[in-house]
């Protein structure tokens, strides 16, 4: 399993960006995110909305105390990984991250919001940058997941499908056969 | 040049999803960011602030009218290159990207709003999806640019810098000679 924690979710201020961390953690194979911070029922449904109509199982869900939800996933085996700005510059470790999920070990991927406590930065196996230049959590996790998973091509149950084009839309809707 | 076009920026809507995709601009190699919609001067000086602490010469204009500003860089002789969830997978088109880029030419890429015009769909050179599923302009923009640019080192009259660490934060603050 491949899990993203967005901590410290903010409304209104973060509502799309932390919706982009979601589907961007769907759209490159990872298999749900959690949140803590605030919670919030419209951020929940837009993420769900984009579930069921182009498929997959991503979840997302709350989590009230982010410290103590890494704390259990050490406890449990998980391989922690921090994205932020002042890590080590994540090219350097991304045949280590593929390693420890080619061993079957599943990895949480933390993203900050404005202020992480520095707990974060201790606990974390490793405190990685995608460049060590302000710029997105949604950019470094889009980058991040394409070196490491790449994109994911199978979305299961999708009711709507984007055949890509050279110009224009071409979206078909996928007709379900009956059990 | 390689620079970057976002389309129908709207406050408060977009303010952080736009400074982002600008933040994203120059981390990743972008000269700058060109944007339509509203014209917000709060969007131009946040991207200006973080230019002006860690360096660089990206820069950030705002267009009144984007279709016409592409077709004027056509005109020109510059690359146009639309990325959209609708469009063919990027991955088969990053050579022909850096080849152009490579001769000399040089290169925009649009990333929309909620609604882009047809036109755009027209008059680019390429349309292409970073993955035929809804995530973030955000992500994509990092994704295309990381894989045709890959990050930038180099950013002049920075007044701070982030050193990569294991643990922890650290930020050099750079010491200017005098001319």
């Amino acid at each position: 399993m491949i899990e993203v924690l967005r901590l410290g979710h903010r409304i209104p201020r973060d509502e799309r960006i932390s919706t982009h961390c979601a589907l961007v953690g769907r759209a490159f194979g990872a298999d749900g995110l959690w949140y803590s911070g605030m919670k919030d029922k419209g951020f929940e449904n837009s993420v769900s909305g984009v579930v069921d109509d182009f498929g997959g199982e991503f979840f997302i869900e709350y989590v009230s105390d982010d410290l103590k939800f890494v704390k259990k996933k050490k406890e449990e085996g998980w391989f922690v990984v921090h994205l932020t700005m002042y890590g080590v510059g994540f090219e350097k470790k991304v045949g280590e991250v593929k390693k420890v999920i080619d061993s079957g070990r599943d990895v949480v991927i933390v993203v900050g919001g404005e202020k992480v406590e520095p707990e974060f930065y201790e606990i974390s196996d490793l405190n990685l940058a995608v460049g060590n230049q302000p710029h997105s959590e949604v950019g470094a996790l889009a980058v991040f997941l394409y070196e490491v998973c790449g994109l994911r091509k199978e979305f299961k149950d999708a009711k709507v499908r984007v055949v890509g084009s050279e110009r224009g839309k071409r979206v078909v809707r996928v007709e379900r056969m009956r059990d």
